[in-house]
């Protein structure tokens, strides 16, 4: 589909070394290079299955299976290694076996009487707290999950490819007030969500130390990892939810809206909101984050799928741009590679071409994010994708340029002075992209010209649009309770 | 413990490149090689977990994964690995975290609809098929397994480690008509079992076309594998024999005795126990395997551990050698490794003498296999463990020599021929090995002699012992319906 | 430099498992993931060294190492990975050891002996050959290959790579008559050249089956590959070009030009020239591969350095763009990768920089190829690297798209049709990407056109400028004797 | 050849996954499972070359190359792997290519001005010191090797497998002043040795912080690894020994017999012998170390060749035990691997069979050593290989057991008391492994003891021996002016 892969099958129909005498012409066939081998090996530690189907019937079966494992279990990559000689060969129809489709994922359940000691946790918890993790999307269980916050009343926080499992416009979610949800709680619900270190691990000084922790999981090897759950539940989303759900009411279970968790939480919330009003009431030009993200938030559809990528982009995107569906949002997740976003949003799009065309696709990058994948806008114009590329351009990577070295840039003579490591070129207008393809994009300084240009590639239906957004080439993130990762450097 | 082990700190110690001025003396530490990282790289394929701790103060932490890894989910190797200064340092026992242990292993509960549509399919099956797996027994779930084969009256075949689950002796045991039970079945019951090569990847011809199959597995990865499952039960062993049993019950499904398929069953194991025994009279000398297994089976404890490896030592001996008890029988397994016999039966042993001291641990091996790892006889006699290591001695790999050349090689004088790749030295008395130790062994030709033999070794409580049966060096299996792995060649 | 390190640093500073109590606040610091080891795990396979520095104070020892290996013997690539942790850490200058750098490649010298030996052999044969291969070019032995071939007035070709080495404008040059030149010698001589796929292994039906081969090279491992060579020269390239040409200016040798093997070379240099010409000639719009690469060859500087990628662009380019000096060649080589072109363009730019300023970059590239890591350009623009990117535009990969459906994608609708795999958006504006940066670039359809954007692009001294040269989508290359690769097929 | 190998087939020709319909019957063959191309995998980190062939007919293909690549350059190994299928498969003998045999290995030779220039700073070193590594001996340099150190006069150390390409009793061998040579010298010249942990990395506290280094090597990526080599001399060692004994030779060098660096050599020499003629006089029962081996050495044949391995057997054997020809010593070498002995005896052995029958393989075993591998006597004896196996038994590993330890564990009841992790079983009567094949070892205690069994085991031509000599369970080695690896801990 994108650029990336056609020149996969060239090097396999080069890559070849020796020879077998198999005809009476004395012709010879190649086998291939130990190099192109280790195409397999290359990705088998990042793969559930990896693999080169030695023959043209024994694809289906190689294709059962990578379709299988990538789907069973604790979700993962498949790859499949074709190479020039075997896309071009021919055999008889009839040689191919008839082999099966890869059939219903099969669901594990909970051990009942955990579930009931996990309720019975949280029947005397005084500061419980779920966290809803990609797992729950991954297991389509977002009904159950909903059914379960809106039932209990409980707080929750999303990891940032959980968002939309249950609305981030919920009153549940208490996203603004993480840090204190997260050091708080004597009780945290994961259903799905890993204590990586996106989470901090789950532990002090980011966790109480004495927290209860109720873990849920399709994988079991996840239980317990990095610190011990209370409660290990091995079993699918779906079934263990709908479980706890079914005991919790049963108990007539709901937590108090005047407890002095849900008091502190909403306080805290509050706060945060305040803190953010300030900065998204300040549209000042050069623009700030905040306010972009609001502005932009606003015009955007409520069922949109939203792709991102970048640092300070991505990471406060996270908390301003709100998903309401699961499997709404994607983005760099636990590896934190650069360079996804577009590919990400080309295969968002298909999907919506093909299964959900009143839905869009708004991709949201950092100005170093896109400069890894910008070709691909040509992949979305090809393939007639309306991605909607949204580039929070701050001229540089992570907190940018201070004013005086981006003037300095600005204005600089050629090669007069050393560009600093996390600078790129100041100004640079990536909605011009678009002239590529006979098009035009957008480029905002202004609020208004924001909304603007976001209402104007709404209506666009068969062309991928890039808004490009000049924001302070300073800005950064509001100050934080804890700093990304300061623990982890003292 | 064993010897194996005890070189790999040395490398490590060694293996340094680089050094770093840390002190005022300007003295130097190493880093290590890359060719010792790879131990680490070397061992991940075939592990769950491979790492090395990068300090003492992480040991604990890395221990816990590790085990909790081996353990949860599929079972599976972890590997650590301690270089020599790591083993030899010192730290402050408060800089020590106090690390939680592996708690016990969660389990997965199966889907109540699917266990429902599985009793279904069972009720209506004319030829139904358990086929016991090392899963139920890793699962401790023999107990349930033995009251479902029980209450239902169903025919099962157990895999290699899976033996003894159900005792090997039961009436429901249809191992002497295996290859008619593959095939005729039509509808397989997977209880902790994989359709690999063990079990001919459950195809034609070895199995019916139209044959259906429920597996239950606690690796939803394996669910479908090789061949689509008609009903996929994701499950840890406990919940989901459990939830069939009840349902079977409830049912009041009881399989009966004069269908055509007990009959048939019955028959073929009639069969094939005539055929035994005729080989099981003949103890002619030199003697063969049947006659051989079927006398050593006679003098055994019934609660004993057999650790077995070779090739027709151990494929036989499967058949001949009876378990009434669950993972009491260790052997090459899925990977069918030369070498792991001793290694197993240390193990094995260091158990028994820990935990079930009134148990014995029974090792037979051929003499080829034996000669990879017999000089761990050492470390038994170190730990005091009483091992009875069998050898099944037919001068030679797989199916030996022919009489001719064995006479040959017996008297040959030096030098004077080719000897064959099968072959090994002719008449080798491995019993005195013993010797080392100051103690004998037993060299048998005739069955009184192996009787007599293993009713000695069985008095002895602190030493290994080892019994060397020399047989026909041209015995072979008898004739099979399907050759091993004869459909794979055609 | 380039924007894809940037991300590196960032999972490494991420990716953490486990905690150290190392100071009395019981802060913890993180140990590395194994996913995070596995990038060098990753690139070890191709490359002479891959470590990560375990400390700052080892920074040196590895960079030491790194550079060594990457240079000494047979040339490769290095890889250091540098966490974020690492890259921000700080020491006393003084804890950071005086570390040696990497002297002065040293040189093995040739056996003078085997040198006879390949003069003698060369005394006699009728049809010599000498492949000049990127060894040559790496060893920097240019002067001496030049003056043996001029000395000996022998026919060269040359590898890709080792394109310049001898001027490819030379008369010695046969790449006109590559096949014939191949097919036809009785003997090869390759300086630094393998017989590897891009020389079609050495063998027939490219390849007489008793040619005579004298191969040279540093690795010795290379030496005899694929087929045996005659005589096998270990040593750098200068020693033994040196020595070969003192002997055979001894001797006195000089293969004459009057000799029946000239007379065919040259027949046929002369017959494709007329092939040629016609193609360069046919300057009707759209315009061909010949005749677009024939005009931009004479506006070149002969001086420059050439970049090139694709599939058609780079195998013609070959044959057309001309290189006169050594090391000024740089393209997808023996792997084929795509996607390489930019990065090599902005490394040699950098170099021209520093160290050659009056040197240019041209970077021609196939459309498809630009489209990997088209972006760069924005790289360029920030160390304002004055590269020429030539794109030449077939509106997709390998043969393009035939007429009609170019037409039709033209034109579509959207959503209307199948877009065919090798197909990219047609007539793609490229050069619109240097208003990114507030340029232009240059779309030309016509020789003029070509020509006239050639000129001003030399003018340009800072900013990188792009040319977009549309070409017919169905022109293809010259019929040839031997279809690429048509004999690994048979 | 040896049993280790037998069962690599096996697993191979059972490995298998998914089906081909080839045959008109739907019948089918495997291919194979990933786990099995991970034994090339896993072999490639530590070979030159890792394949297995895809075809019958690409075989001696596969294995020129194999042989190649371990014979050309630095030596190295190359695994090839035939699974079962490819054992068993037949072609017609015409389908098998008639591939070339890999040729002689291609020298390269010095530069001749490095040469000068390290025979110029020869001339006025004061304290110059030759390093005699394996690759000498590799390279079959020996009889240059030794004229260059009987015209020079100089001074020499050699590595473990260095020994013997000089004779360890030349009067230039100052392998008893070890540490101050390695100390003192201003000039060490490397004959094909490497500065890795067993040369201490060539720094200072181990030698003299300004020494000067010429190094010579095959492999050009080891010059100036770990240090600076002052003259770096890539090369074969053949011509580079030849031609620097050439320029020595011209300018007339000796080093002289009284210079301060021989008389302190010389007094060193002294002293270390005297220290060793203390021990070697005690033959007190139990015996120690030295004693031991100075009455094996003046028994053993001088032709013969010594394989080695253990801690202290292999460390205080490569001062005891004297080598005076080259390529007639293997040990555990660079990586220490323990088990390797009997494996390198048995090939030693075997090339004698074919190629010297005159003379002998003495392998020399710590007893911990020996239980690795020591069933590979019954390989000794299939094939008639006349190998003397010399166990040095301390009951354990390295120091071995205190006596007070050694006398309880030998008088202890069963199971009474924890066995130290350094400890094998005592008093382990090894030698009584020949009574397995109707033969006797022999059980030494005493020097008289020692030197009469080793003369019986000179008389036998067709059998391996054992000797087994109980030495003093708490022997060590003599005081060390550096310990072992010290530095590497400070």
């Amino acid at each position: 589909m994108a650029r990336r892969r056609e020149s996969s099958a060239l090097p396999s129909s080069m890559g070849c070394e020796g020879y077998d005498l198999q005809s009476k012409n004395h012709l010879y066939r190649f086998c291939w290079h130990s190099f192109l081998s280790s195409q397999i090996e290359l990705a088998r530690p990042y793969c559930k299955y990896s693999a080169r189907p030695p023959s043209v019937s024994l694809i289906p079966q190689h294709v059962e299976k990578a379709v299988r494992l990538a789907r069973f279990g604790k979700p993962g990559v498949s790859y499949l290694d074709f190479p020039g000689n075997l896309l071009q060969a021919r055999v008889p129809t009839n040689s191919i076996p008839d082999y099966y489709t890869s059939p219903e994922v099969p669901l594990a359940f909970p051990n009942p009487q955990v579930i009931s000691e996990a309720v019975q946790i949280l029947l005397t918890a005084e500061r419980p707290l779920v966290i809803m993790g990609k797992g729950t999307a991954y297991a389509r269980a977002e009904d159950l999950a909903r059914e379960f916050i809106h039932s209990t009343n409980l707080p929750f926080l999303a990891t940032p490819m959980g968002k939309g499992v249950v609305s981030d416009s919920s009153p549940h979610c208490v996203a603004s007030a993480r840090s204190t949800a997260l050091q708080k709680a004597d009780l945290i619900i994961l259903f799905g969500a890993r204590l990586n270190w996106i989470l901090h691990f789950g532990r002090p000084p980011r966790y109480a130390p004495d927290v209860k922790i109720i873990q849920i999981d399709v994988c079991s090897e996840e239980l317990n990892n990095s610190v011990k759950a209370t409660v290990s539940i091995f079993s699918d989303l779906k079934p263990a939810i709908g479980q706890l759900l079914q005991e919790v009411k049963a108990k007539g279970f709901v937590f108090g809206d005047n407890t002095n968790w849900w008091k502190l939480l909403k306080q805290k919330c509050q706060q945060n909101k305040l803190g953010v009003e300030k900065m998204v009431k300040d549209t000042s030009v050069p623009l700030n984050y905040y306010t972009v993200f609001h502005h932009l938030q606003s015009q955007l559809p409520e069922n949109c799928l939203i792709v991102s990528e970048g640092a300070n982009t991505m990471d406060i995107g996270r908390t301003m741009l709100l998903n309401n569906l699961a499997r709404h949002r994607l983005d760099a997740g636990t590896f934190g590679t650069m360079g996804v976003g577009l590919g990400f949003a080309i295969a968002a799009a298909l999907w919506c071409q093909k299964y959900e065309p009143s839905k869009r696709v708004i991709c949201v990058e950092g100005d170093s994010a896109f400069g890894f994948s910008g070709m691909e806008v040509e992949t979305m114009v090809r393939y007639k994708l309306p991605v909607i590329i949204v580039i929070i351009n701050n001229n540089g990577i992570y907190g940018g340029l201070d004013q005086e070295t981006f003037n300095e840039l600005q204005n600089s003579q050629p090669a007069t002075q050393a560009i600093p490591p996390t600078s790129l070129s100041v100004m640079c207008r990536y909605e011009n992209m678009m002239s590529l393809f006979g098009s035009t994009g957008y480029f905002c300084k202004t609020i208004p010209e924001v909304q603007a240009a976001v209402r104007e590639c709404l209506k666009e239906k068969h062309l991928p649009s890039i808004i490009n957004i000049a924001i302070n080439p300073s800005a950064d993130r509001k100050p934080q309770a804890f700093n990304w990762l300061t623990e982890s450097k003292l």
